[in-house]
């Protein structure tokens, strides 16, 4: 098998060639296979997605520099290694190169083909401009803040609905103290508004003694995680491609990342034959899969799920045994008229299950939506299905880090229920809404369109979340002239663009595809002025790569 | 050995009683002995702090309850061993009591003999009627909703000096974005503010790049944690008593606790000559040692260590090769003339030892001090002598929860980098803080004095932080009734105390302490004016619990 030399510091190098020897000699699981070339072993459970991604600065940390701290107790082998294992191709190598360009911009203006870095690597829309909803920072501003609310300035500053929302608010804390810690699982009275929130979306009774207000979703995916992951015998099922959080976060519990891979042929569908045979082939070598992870819209591909998909995969978690993990972060960003967000709670309770015919846990965040409110860290997740004894386990696990920040908590309150008719935001707010709602649909139509028209790349529709991931066929001659820099193809394509035009794009690597298949992935979010020029420089950049690597 | 039944239910009995026939046949260290009355084991760097803690209201989760849940794929016995193992005492089985005696005397006033719950289990001022410090909050409103910056309203609400803060803060976000994430250490704008508040303090170089911004220290204990522990074999060495977080961190992890005592016969002593002795013992267990965390001011014990002491501990950290994890969230709360705060980093540097000679973290938090601002989730870490390959791992981990809360991050640099003389709010900000650390000293003392002219009650002097540690020597006759309902005697004790008063105390089984000893944790943050009948009402219950149990 064919394997690059990485860019890693030697330690590491060595760290994983003992990894992939013990897994070439076992059985085990613990199994690191790179840019394999080999079909039959790239769509095996065993693949597992290291994404080596050493800072560009670091690439300097010789042995020589490394000697400097042997004085010291803490050795990079001598760490973790599931943390060495562990990638997150999102803030990886390319981004790390990104800011050094910016800061090389900075400092020396003109000494790049661009004056300025975009950043289409990550969801995160404010850093592009995106302004937030005034009604939620009318409300996060005055529970920060009370002292104000009996001010007469106040309501010449505010609107009425926001000084109302936030003396509500208050009177759900105790004591009106959004200083203290809260209960473990999130302010009761903010979860009573969640869990109303989702019987409105639903149509079915939500619990708020289900619902766990944490910072951001990320955490709370950790936490399901912790709970489930016993051991590299312990699988979890996720899509390939994936958000790399969750195999970032396998891979930091010791557990197993066993993959189905979405075809790309039907947009992105989820097949269940596919699950089949992977959880067959799992199950064969001794994997014990708990959960499966469905992220709904998609992340990094941008499908949103037909419902009678949806009841298949339902089906196929309770006849198999499995923990339905639904990433729905992005139900708020769909759109394509033909296409609408059905929470999996809804669908299985329409199905006739109830709370003990499934375990289901639904993740939800303020970073993504038409909010976008990444800083903020706020998010929820709802948990149905598990016995009490289980339920206490997990609330204990959250006990440990006493609450997540009460900001968060609010504005997670707030999105799940926003400004009604004849409030005096209401027409603000939807106008703040679907301008940035509707913006977002024409950027991501705009961008699918220009990776269409390129040669050899072809996109799916972008039908919901913040992203595309077209395929680009890599001539034969490029992909031999990263392997002469010890790049992933994908990421020399990326790494070339990025020192061209300053466009930041993830590889494909990072979240995982079929092998030899190349992708990268774009957010739509650079601001909608800014698209054609984000077009017409990527549209150049990859002619002069063709042109110089065509076959 | 005596080992008392618990209340858990029989599926997590009978995993614990296979856990420790496992440890009893073997030489592992995941041996779990509880309430032994055998000190030679006790002193003994094997033992673990369980401290099982059931919900009350779980234990009607019978089998038959959890055979509802057949069908559903996770049961109590399938989850993460280490998640079972875990336990937070500060949040644990008496503070649900306390919860539902809450709820009890909400639905029926007059159910219990007292009509109010009196939490004094955990440090979270601000739910004890604690005022936020307004400078910050002021600052921290004007950057959650900017748009008001501009507007002449403001003047009237602001102080001049909270509105030019909140400009230079927002000039130091990128884009003025407090809704995007940020950097996964912090904004560096922020991190620069700490510094130079680090080095004002300490008068020793502080380097941005070495602070991590986090949702309040825990996360940040985490990570360390996650970076060290590789196995059982990995220990970490911890005081006892110590804050339950670096217990339930440790199980959480998979390694092992090693324990060093604290002297409570000289104001909990760190004794140079007991850390040799158990570090000794552990090695000669098979333990690899990595860590040494040290509490100053402590928790939950109130002692400040003094500088030479602290000396001492660095000389040994240096010796032997330990990494010195110090939680300093303490360092504003020093409540005695004779004793003043000394970061460890000062000290390692006034000693001469430069970022090369040793491997040290500081932990600090928004959640204590005089600001107390627990629901905000903010802090850091200042990482230093740990190589750049280590520190781009610790990186790597961050990013993989992208970043911490944005008004937590704002938070924790305000607290570095408070109102200057000549400031607007100088005046008003030095009123606030003064009065709550003078009334914090008040309430410790008068607490220290109520405990000490107790029968059979003896408390250290509260130095620091927010603690005080009483010894209660229990009647034989209590221990043997505690024995009969199955609880270690301090938790007996505590639960007969909420029960007849409403007060919430954390038993001292949930720090760890000299095996035959028993203690209570109080904090000191009930209100001023409410202190004289915390103290009557616990005067009244002991003398009559006395009474009831005296030998």
């Amino acid at each position: 098998m064919r394997r690059f030399a990485s860019e890693k510091s030697r330690i590491i190098l060595a760290h994983r060639r003992n990894l992939y020897s013990a897994a070439q000699n076992s059985t085990s699981p613990l199994y690191s296979q790179r840019f394999s070339q080999q079909p039959h072993l790239c769509s095996s459970f065993l693949q597992r997605f290291f994404n080596t991604a050493p800072s560009p600065n670091s690439s300097s940390s010789t042995d020589s520099m490394a000697n400097d701290y042997s004085s010291t107790p803490v050795s990079v082998d001598s760490i973790n290694p599931k943390v060495l294992e562990c990638e997150y191709a999102v803030r990886g190598e390319i981004v790390t190169l990104a800011q050094r360009l910016q800061q090389e911009l900075k400092d020396n203006p003109g000494s790049h083909p661009f004056d300025e870095i975009l950043y289409c690597n990550i969801g995160n829309p404010h850093s592009l401009s995106q302004q937030p909803i005034t009604f939620f920072r009318e409300v996060l501003a005055l529970c920060d803040h009370p002292a104000i609310l009996d001010r007469s300035e106040t309501q010449g500053l505010f609107s009425a609905d926001s000084i109302e929302r936030a003396f509500q608010i208050l009177d759900q804390i105790p004591g009106r103290a959004t200083g203290a810690y809260s209960h473990s699982q999130g302010i009761k009275g903010l979860r009573d508004t969640i869990a109303a929130g989702i019987e409105a979306r639903d149509g079915f009774p939500a619990d708020p003694n289900d619902i766990f207000l944490t910072d951001g979703a990320s955490p709370a995916v950790h936490m399901m995680m912790q709970l489930l992951i016993r051991s590299k015998n312990d699988g979890i099922f996720c899509p390939i491609p994936q958000y790399p959080l969750y195999s970032a976060s396998i891979a930091l519990h010791g557990g197993t990342l066993v993959p189905y891979y979405l075809d790309e042929a039907t947009g992105w569908g989820m097949e269940i034959s596919e699950l089949k045979n992977q959880l067959e082939s799992a199950r064969s070598n001794g994997i014990n899969v708990r959960a499966l992870v469905v992220i709904n819209p998609g992340n990094p591909t941008g499908q949103v799920l037909a419902e009678d998909n949806q009841r298949q995969i339902v089906d196929f978690c309770k006849k198999e045994g499995l923990v339905l993990l639904a990433d729905e972060v992005y139900q708020e960003n769909i759109y394509v008229p033909d296409k609408q967000f059905h929470s999996f709670k809804k669908v299985a309770r329409s199905m006739g299950y109830g709370e003990k015919d499934i375990s289901l846990v639904s993740f939800q965040s303020v970073s993504k939506g038409y909010y976008g409110e990444c800083g903020k860290r706020g998010g929820y997740m709802e948990i149905t299905g598990f016995s009490p004894e289980v339920r206490q386990q997990i609330y204990k696990v959250a006990s440990v880090n006493l609450c997540s920040n009460i900001s968060g908590q609010i504005l997670a309150s707030l999105i799940m229920n926003p400004p009604k008719v004849g409030d005096e935001s209401y027409e603000s707010y939807t106008a703040e809404k679907d301008g940035i709602l509707s913006s977002m649909a024409r950027r991501a139509k705009k961008l699918e369109e220009a990776f269409n028209s390129l040669e050899g790349v072809t996109c799916n529709r972008a039908e919901g979340a913040m992203y595309l991931f077209p395929r680009i066929l890599l001539p034969k001659k490029a992909i031999e002239a990263a392997k002469s820099v010890n790049k992933a193809p994908d990421t020399y394509y990326v790494s070339r663009l990025l020192e061209a035009t300053g466009i930041v794009f993830v590889p494909g690597s990072g979240f995982g595809q079929v092998s030899g298949t190349w992708h990268v992935r774009s957010t739509i979010l650079p601001q909608e002025d800014r698209i054609e020029a984000v077009v017409s420089r990527f549209t150049k950049f990859h002619k002069e790569f063709m042109d110089e690597f065509r076959d």
